[in-house]
């Protein structure tokens, strides 16, 4: 079974890689970006007999930062 | 309009960072995990008259590293 597990920062918390890219966007010429935040995606794959809440758990536990960061996570068919 | 960018590894390309978020699951005591690929997301805030060629564009000349990352852009309804 094939899962991603998107990890962006909260609403509010300053990011600044996202502002970096946003000024290099700039810089490139790009118009009308009014802004860009970053994340991480992660691709798991993980036995079929894996439940929800295990995959759950390796987020808070691991793979986000539940202080700074909000997790979503989709189930992608195989 | 909100378009998020996925760039992920290509295959076949060394990931030592998920390499190292899989050996830590199992050192947490997830079994079941296969394989773990680490990768990257941009949200980006952008004015509805910039164009899927020039999304395009920001993927290949800054997001990502052609040479061995892929990407996939999705529109998300604001």
């Amino acid at each position: 079974m094939k899962v991603r597990v998107h990890v962006s920062l909260k609403p509010g918390v300053l990011d600044p890689q996202g502002r970096a890219i946003h000024h290099s966007l700039e810089g490139l010429g790009f118009a009308g970006v009014n802004d860009v935040r970053a994340g991480r995606l992660f691709e798991l794959d993980v036995a079929d007999s894996v439940s929800d809440e295990a995959i759950d758990e390796m987020c808070r536990k691991l793979l986000a930062n539940m202080v700074i960061e909000n997790y979503r996570i989709e189930k992608v068919a195989a």
